[in-house]
């Protein structure tokens, strides 16, 4: 998929790898007008992470799964920079879940949402897994939303009890927290409305996030959710590790 | 000149601006391909910031226009971001200074080079200014740096004793030390090579550091090199600023 001309030992090597997949995508017409300069905010916020997973990501990521894994209708949101950054890893969470994965974007247009249904496509078929994607023929609407974001499908979204939306606007999360759902996060800058407002919010970077939860899924036996788990807490140690890098300096 | 079509009283107004001015740069052929998301890490350091001038800011800001104001031969680097966000005060700033504006670019092809000058061309004749505008024919090299990228003006930046080079890429600023100059550099991010490397770091949005650098050009009778001006100790304030804005949320 990634046919980057890059040393996988360079030091950037994760970073770059995020940056021409992007430009891949941008190519396909996936992207907003918006999605580089978001990409940049979150490259600052690993930067002051030291671009690795803390322990209170880890236990979020853990926490998000366990959710994920116990709900009735779990359901996996993909925007634009979700797909161009982890098109395989949604699809395999999803496939592991045996839940629907649906393509929900802020800025909708029927091209961009085209280029994206098709992009996912093409990874479902090469790594051949049976997932049901939705967000082509959009039938409910998210309430407190509107105009073409609130769009989603009644049996996707609106159905759903937990929810992976990540890299979510904070309106858009706002309004799934109204509506009673479980919802995580992930979002590198602690500080923005949806990691505040999520259920669960995962602090690091999008394909870092996903491969602990790939991985637990495959290694642990058992998921649990941890019932004494504190959001606010958890956020708190994310922040506090950005304070620790920037004073270490 | 941007004729946006938002409310200057939009708390958000200073940066839909900026990203709007990237947008008409990117249609004119002038950025790089990572523009877009250099600007985006910028916009989470000014975050952290509290998107404000500090007093630390401030301090480097004058320090800055004194070094330039007292300098032999000073000059100004304009990369594309630069000539996309803020054409207009860099050119007032070099007719305040009486000295050469550079275009002076990391990624330098002719098509970016000629876009970004026929650009800084269009905005010196709207406000009718009298500056020398070099970068179409570079006859000299910054020594240690290869390829496109060592280009300049012998009358130029070469022969410079001060300049002025914001969002500058960390090769580029060492480069220009190790050739002895007064480097003053504007950057968001105080942990940057460029920050750490320059003379004077002005830890600021680049509009608003120039605005602070031309109002007092405009209300100081006297700029004085500050001898006991300490750079680390006014990027460790800067640093802090950003600490103090983190735990406050």
């Amino acid at each position: 998929m990634d046919d980057i001309a890059a040393d996988p030992s360079h030091p950037r090597y994760a970073s770059l790898l995020m940056r021409h997949r992007l430009e891949v995508a941008e190519e396909r017409g996936m992207l907003a007008g918006s999605a580089m300069i978001a990409h940049g905010r979150g490259e600052a916020f690993d930067y002051l992470l030291g671009e690795r997973t803390t322990e209170s990501a880890r236990s979020a990521s853990l926490q998000a799964l366990a959710y994920l894994r116990h709900a009735k209708r779990p359901v996996l949101s993909v925007n634009g920079n979700v797909a161009a950054l982890a098109s395989d890893a949604m699809l395999r969470l999803a496939a592991f879940l045996s839940c629907p994965l649906e393509v929900n974007i802020f800025y909708r247009t029927p091209e961009r949402m085209k280029a994206i249904l098709s992009f996912i496509d093409e990874r479902k078929a090469a790594l051949d897994l049976d997932v049901k994607v939705l967000g082509h023929a959009p039938d409910a609407t998210i309430p407190g939303l509107k105009g073409p974001r609130a769009a989603c499908h009644k049996e996707g979204i609106l159905a759903s009890d937990v929810i992976l939306v990540p890299l979510e606007d904070g309106d858009r999360c706002e309004a799934l927290v109204k509506m009673g759902k479980t919802v995580v996060v992930i979002d590198l800058n602690p500080l923005s409305r949806s990691a505040k407002l999520a259920s669960v919010t995962i602090v690091d970077e999008l394909s870092r996030a996903l491969e602990t939860m790939l991985e637990a899924s495959e290694t642990m036996s058992e998921l649990t959710i941890d019932t004494s788990y504190d959001h606010q807490a958890v956020l708190s140690a994310g922040l506090q590790e950005m304070l620790n890098g920037l004073n270490e300096d």
